[in-house]
């Protein structure tokens, strides 16, 4: 595609001293990252600096209805929304089909990310799948817990939890194959599944055949065992819990089961979040300053409210550019469909093999005309959502955002066939969808995401990751973790960290990276 | 009984100074209310002071077990509480026999508050009813939704409140008795139940007889018919709010009925926050300096959280002593027995009259030995609560709450006879219970209430009721409430402003006062 440079005269100002600011003067940003309470003070200040950048919560609105009522502020089984929805009827938006072909690969071959590795691609969508939780039944409402809970492994219902724990000694249930532990199968060799789980409603499409059937997991949602990607994570996570009981265990020998699986859920989730701030939030993140996990900092901050997902949030995180056509693992390429809904390859590749194969191979881009041929219907669904929603255009998300209005195609991307792609399906940028104009950014420079969703990720990930209720003021502290669960979560800062010490062979070091080795 | 002046000694030097300044100094704290401004940041800081005494939520407990899990701090179906359980079992607690007498009136009449009417009385039992409620059948857990939401008015549960509506124009259902509006009864002329109220779980003891039982009211909740100034209080809501559907309805025609019910239910809800924090409040408190209603100064208080109701807010509240053993209504005297589930009372009667009569008669002291016979069940059921949660002791709660601990009864009481009967019961000041060290308490002087209880509610109180979600930064606006909604909530300072327009004589005025028109 013919790419020149992009128009930057709607970025606003602020926003460009900003960026220049927080990309530029290395040496400044590596001493104050040298210097422990100046780094805490300025991790601070940019953290609200991030955040305070449009209203915070509680929303006034939620997709309930167009007004505030006490049922709107209250059911958090509706979703939130940042902006009340569009009140003249979108006569002129086009036809759903059009709007489609915007999304679609155009090439044989994935346009890949200049720095992301699929590493982050398998994080991203395991990760959001655990709160981003669209009702399938109806896409007014969601089946989400509202926070960083690791549902995908314990479950959304205390009911679930408990019939994926043994119930002994406070571990998940699981299975050693080829010498390393997984989750259990599902399905007996019946072909039905297992009596254990019954009532843990995992979900396989009927297309799937009965070899790899076999092979799936009971994990803690529907769709946990998608792909390898998110299979991994949660076998990552599976073994991280059941190795902290391990060392809760001895050292609290007198501690039963549910109060060691208890505290071991409480220290794997803060490692969770953890690793969002400190590994994912950096990698998407152009900047030379790098955010850090924090607990406490923020107990004064009008953005610390209840969590509630919102709609908008929902679409940002909608990634399916970072998909490829292939995989590489092990050496073999498969066809991304391949991978889905079969775990033979999971457990033959094993779980270091998994990461270095994931942190080896680049991911696509995250943008226009790169979504695979096999996600175009999730891209279908994403905007009959935003117009069932009736949600505002894309310029007026940028200017909630802080972001000037764009008056011509070529301040969205430089790409020229974008912009005539965009011309011709919109006519005028006023007319772009939220959802299109998102995905048609081209990404910042040194950046995993385009502006827009930088900022609106930006927003959501830390309003919501830092005000779990396991990081509050008087339950962050060793009652709560133990000492030994606080040690945990101080010494692990990296995917790399957890993985290496859940792997058989303890001496092989596998890289674990979602940024490219050779980006910039 | 014997009172002479109780020992301050410990009371604590910090609380004494704070007690002195806010009772004396009459004249400044006169001008520092009548500068608006100063006025509003003096009531910020003053009510921060209140609210800070103790740590703020979340909790890292609930009655759910003691120690902090995920479902401990999501799953709100179990109780908060503000101290951890007692570690080392009680065995030398007495037995609930001998606590129960300690509560149990002496005398054959009440021993009566010298500040508050039996409008406090009725008011304090019907709010509290709405946010405090022990589920029956299982002590550890609630059956709240943690908000002041008015659902003893609109119901717990949508379904409840789908039953109560008429579904035109926004208004409850409601009949007109002696040319006043009521609720409707629940009872068909048959005795059994309306069809139209099936689901609606309203309780009556099985010894209520028929012609009593045909007298009670569909309401929103199960005990909402137990006594003749908890229907007043619903049924001054009630009617007010179809009185604001029909000053919606008049600026909007456009509304339909669903907008019209959400909005006039948003404006009645923070109607009730108001009176609480101007009025029922400031009864209880002794200070020149009269709190008030300010709804979005506190977005960056770290103790602005979601609500969650405590296991000890609970037993605070238990106002036994305020209930007389006969109530004076239209000149005539009751048994307080007669003027339960019995709205016969109230219909005869008339709303104004009520409100006045619970004005004119005084309400019982809050304090030991001054429970009426017919609940002193429900002490015994106080007490059963906190040993069964291994409720920390008086002391250690005087302690979390910034008191020194007592080391003799007549710091506690004045009155002799107290103070050789908790001698009796508990042995050291160190044994008495939480429930019983709070009622134990003599009054401050010019409060309703004892110093502990008056620390706790305040704490609770406006932590509660200044976090409800419509007081919020985004949501305390014209949107919510339109322009109208709004004025009517500015110009509602009391509950006589609610009662005078809600009469059908609209020139009658009745005398509407938690304080006794005696008192100092």
């Amino acid at each position: 595609m013919a790419v020149q440079q992009r128009s930057t005269v709607r970025d606003g100002r602020g926003n460009k001293l900003e960026t220049y600011v927080l990309t530029h003067f290395k040496p400044v940003w590596t001493i104050i990252q040298l210097i422990p309470p100046v780094r805490k003070r300025v991790n601070k200040i940019l953290i609200n600096r991030v955040i305070y950048k449009i209203p915070t919560r509680p929303y006034p609105l939620s997709t309930m209805a167009a007004y505030t009522s006490w049922d709107s502020l209250t059911d958090r089984t509706f979703t939130g929304r940042h902006l009340p929805p569009a009140t003249e009827q979108a006569n002129e938006l086009p036809a759903i089909d059009a709007v489609i072909q915007l999304f679609e690969r155009q090439s044989k071959t994935v346009r890949v990310s200049p720095k992301s590795t699929l590493l982050f691609s398998h994080f991203a969508q395991w990760f959001t799948d655990g709160f981003l939780r669209t009702d399938r039944e109806n896409y007014l409402k969601n089946t989400s817990n509202h926070e960083i809970d690791l549902c995908q492994v314990y479950g959304l219902t205390r009911a679930h939890t408990h019939l994926l724990r043994t119930h002994r000694r406070g571990m998940l249930k699981s299975q050693v194959v080829h010498g390393e532990e997984y989750p259990c199968y599902y399905y007996g060799p019946d072909g039905t599944a297992s009596t254990e789980f019954a009532g843990l409603p995992i979900v396989v499409p009927p297309d799937v055949d009965p070899a790899k059937k076999a092979t799936l997991f009971a994990m803690g949602v529907e769709r946990a065992n998608v792909q390898t990607g998110y299979v991994m994570m949660n076998t990552l996570f599976l073994r991280e819990h059941n190795r902290i009981c391990g060392e809760l265990a001895h050292a609290h020998p007198d501690w039963d089961d549910e109060r060691l699986f208890q505290t071991a859920r409480n220290i794997a989730m803060v490692l969770l979040i953890k690793i969002v701030v400190n590994e994912y939030i950096n990698h998407i993140a152009p900047y030379h300053f790098k955010f850090r996990f924090d607990a406490t900092s923020f107990v004064k901050e009008r953005w610390y409210r209840q969590n509630w997902m919102s709609l908008e949030f929902s679409l940002v995180y909608r990634w399916h550019g970072l998909v490829p056509d292939r995989f590489r693992l092990g050496g073999q390429d498969f066809p991304a469909e391949e991978t889905m809904f079969n775990n033979a390859i999971v457990t033959e590749r094993g779980l270091g093999g998994l990461f270095e194969d994931a942190s080896a191979q680049p991911a696509g881009e995250i943008g226009l005309f790169n979504t695979p041929h096999f996600l175009l219907d999730t891209e279908r669904a994403s905007i009959e959502l935003s117009r069932l929603t009736h949600l505002r255009s894309y310029n007026e998300y940028r200017r909630l955002c802080n972001y000037p209005r764009v008056t011509a195609f070529d301040q969205i991307t430089g790409n020229r066939d974008v912009q005539i792609a965009l011309e011709q399906t919109y006519g005028h940028v006023d007319n772009i969808e939220f959802y299109v104009g998102l995905m048609a950014e081209d990404l910042r420079p040194g950046s995993a995401v385009a502006p827009l969703i930088g900022r609106l990720v930006g927003i959501d990930a830390f309003s919501q990751a830092l005000t779990n209720p396991l990081l509050s003021e008087h339950v962050f502290n060793e009652r709560t973790f133990s000492s030994t669960g606080l040690k945990i979560i101080k010494r692990t800062t990296s995917l790399s960290d957890i993985l290496h010490r859940n792997l058989p062979d303890s001496k092989r070091k596998y890289r674990v990276s979602m940024t490219r080795s050779d980006s910039a």
